[in-house]
């Protein structure tokens, strides 16, 4: 199966210059879904893993049904302002513009083991941040599981001694 | 399983008054989320659903994984301005607040069946968007499913016409 075909992409948005990856096409369709959600389980099952954490909105959409296809907790990564207990936060740059992510305090035990999933490793702005959050909490990161990769971006560079697993790759 | 014992609630969020039902207490166990999937997907799968539809964000942690349940695919529905495709937006009232939500034009076609999922049921005003929009692109709603319903707020009578099924209420 060609995940690529499945992914379209529309230029000049959110703003001109940028070809955005659109995986509402994909996520559409159940049979494609579905197989990249089990390639992504398969990868990772067995690896004694206790969360998977993703971060709003897109995130949630690989995170959640990989939480659930491996039978761990899903830990919602949000922007400021948006999860109503005890939180820390973060600021970053995003690919086009800046924004802040913030995690539930006691989301993450110190020691367990979590793996990031998110649709795209871009700039790896949204990722750096998210480890730097699951470390604070003392969570033992297993990888970062993605969709798509844009490795001419070279994000990977900022996720040094993360393991990273990208399904597809612009 | 309890379900109510795993979610967690927090008074004044996000405005003073409000009891937040915070879900991600509920979500960080593995066995109780799934718990959660597989009873809302067992109670519709054998219908013939073509898609699942969930609002961002909290909607995506229970539309996506239900859709990968279910083989099916699944439709964000997005704030304005989030999609990059040709879109319908529409309006609406929150429990506390204002919002506008888009759908992509092509994201149903005419005819195909789609269940609803949300995290929470309150007053019905994004899920009576939710609806409207899928009746614009012609899509045949088979029902509307939610982790929570705030049957003090009577949200039902917003959705007539809908089979709501809701695991939790308060």
């Amino acid at each position: 199966m060609n995940l690529k075909e499945h992914i379209r992409v529309v230029p000049d948005f959110p703003q001109p210059g940028i070809r955005f990856k659109d995986i509402t096409t994909l996520l559409n369709n159940g049979p494609v879904y579905k197989e990249v959600i089990d390639r992504l389980a398969n990868h990772y099952r067995g690896q004694g893993i206790d969360l998977v954490a993703g971060p709003e909105a897109r995130g949630f959409v690989i995170g959640a049904p990989l939480a659930y296809a491996l039978g761990v907790g899903f830990v919602p990564i949000r922007k400021s302002g948006k999860l109503p207990g005890e939180t820390i936060e973060a600021g970053y740059d995003l690919e086009y513009g800046k924004d802040k992510l913030a995690m539930h305090k006691d989301s993450i035990r110190p020691g367990q083991k979590v793996l990031i999933a998110d649709d795209l490793l871009a700039t790896g702005g949204t990722i750096s941040t998210t480890i730097n959050l699951i470390r604070q909490l003392g969570g033992d990161i297993v990888g970062a599981a993605f969709l798509i990769e844009l490795t001419y971006l070279n994000g990977k560079d900022k996720l040094e001694g993360i393991d990273v697993l990208s399904l597809v790759q612009y």
